[in-house]
């Protein structure tokens, strides 16, 4: 069974029971909504071998980046990682050098963030590092933003820049481990302030996080929003060719759309407030399909190497 | 590193972060007060070969226990689950029936309890099969209970009867697999209702649930609340030798004290509200230690199989 069918099958299954107030099925995370604010729930596993190679990340890294993910869910909706919940399952017998310098890692970027560990879980394996983190956020509840609301007419925005992730991976796999893209790979930065300060402004309709690459991650933006979108190729902010920055995953950067009407302020605030590079990269339409544009012109999505989602 | 060793390091070593208003460590679950009521939190990763064997237990049993272990977690704490988030990661090429099985089991505890799924993860693995499972509970904050409010003069009491997984864990590593404590083992049951009721009673002090056995898990009380204890072996409720029912663990039984002058009435009504068995087994003493006493004469520990722990 796929991922994907997994995943649907469970859903339906569980869609009978009632919600206990929790909402936000199809985005990064769970809401609660408690008086006028909200707690944020999410969790992702990270398993040896099939989302890393202990030879090719630092535990150290590794610790930062098992963190990294979570809190770029946590902020993809606009709200402030809080705390987390860690379980690890390491191999009997295992080197407690490597156990040590992982929590250092993880610790390193809770304390960027302020963010409590809580809770978890430490056990045994037979074989394989399994790591598991819960990330909760707090936001005022109008803060909060989803798959669901890009409009027609909005721009499409992206921090940072694309496609880093996805080659420093083939880098690593090739065994050059000391290239930057190598780094972006292991390393990656989660937009934590960048994502809370997006929640406050109300022109920002729609967000999550760039996790499979913006060409994946767009389309479920369409999807649950009911709308299309066109995207200008030689505006996406990458070094890398299309297909790597649109399809490479991996980049946690932000995905939003902005209120038409209020584009020009809004970058000029944006601007003010960070130094994270900001792109606009195409604009939300009517339909329910997106369109990509070289200068303008209708670009033959084939000639790209991949096809819609 | 001992996973005690582990756990004490990485406390150490986050304990110079900020609470961010979470409170409980030490306790089953964390604990995040708002405004007059609170929400709980607590984790547990299970792994193939050491905490199950596929060959010991079906899908389904396993799904309700990883579910069980959890929910045990927060009604030990005097609250009621709300929602849970499930990670997954399963062998590639793995048996769908196997998933669909599990989750049906996980489902049907869900089910009972209404306890809704709100997140999560499925992901490969290379070979084994790990299951992390984050609880969430609600409760008014007054129902709190901590391991750390037990008082001298308290009665102990536990819910249920104890000793029956453990034996069933020798059955099933024996081959006997339709034992009744076998199914014990396999399918524990947690004691929802009744943690949430014990909360509500303002008799009842310290509380926690049994994972450990009554020995390892009474301490805890008695160290986070400064105090000792006399158990009385005769009243334990079980029908195996003392080492099993105290020392066998996973009996996800709630272990509890309740103030003196109010014991005669809380059993009345405890007995009124549940079917569930009720055992007094001692009282909290001054002092650190526990004597283990038979027919009200000191009994000799190492004649037990066990030490202080």
């Amino acid at each position: 069974m796929t991922e994907f069918g997994l995943i649907e099958s469970i859903k339906a299954l569980f869609s009978t029971l009632p919600t206990n107030s929790f909402e936000g099925i199809g985005d990064d995370c769970a809401v609660l909504p408690i008086g006028k604010e909200s707690l944020l729930f999410t969790a992702d596993m990270l398993v040896e071998d099939i989302h890393f190679k202990r030879e090719l990340i630092s535990p150290f890294d590794l610790g930062r980046k098992s963190l990294a993910v979570n809190l770029s869910d946590v902020a993809s909706m606009g709200a402030t990682p809080v705390a987390t919940l860690l379980s690890l399952s390491l191999p009997k017998g295992g080197d407690p050098a490597w156990v040590e310098a992982f929590m250092e890692g993880y610790y390193s970027l809770s304390r960027e963030y302020d963010v409590a560990l809580i809770g978890g879980d430490t056990t045994s394996s037979t074989s394989q590092i399994t790591i598991n983190v819960t990330a909760i956020g707090r936001a005022p509840s109008q803060n909060i933003k989803r798959r669901a609301d890009a409009q027609p007419t909005d721009a499409i925005f992206v921090t940072g820049h694309l496609g880093g992730s996805a080659a420093g991976l083939r880098d690593l796999l090739k065994g050059d481990v000391a290239t930057s893209a190598a780094k972006i790979h292991c390393c990656p930065r989660a937009r934590i302030e960048e994502g809370a300060w997006l929640g406050e402004q109300s022109c920002v309709r729609a967000m999550m996080d760039i996790s499979d690459g913006v060409a994946s991650d767009l389309c479920h933006i369409m999807k649950s929003s009911g709308v299309g979108a066109v995207v200008e190729l030689s505006k996406l902010p990458t070094s890398y060719d299309y297909h790597t920055a649109l399809c490479g995953g991996e980049d946690y950067e932000l995905l939003f759309t902005v209120e038409r009407a209020a584009v020009d302020e809004f970058r000029v605030a944006f601007e003010q407030k960070f130094k994270t590079p900001l792109s606009q990269i195409g604009e939300i339409v009517d339909g329910g399909d997106v369109e990509w544009q070289l200068n303008g012109e209708r670009y033959i999505e084939e000639l790209m190497g991949f096809r819609h989602f």
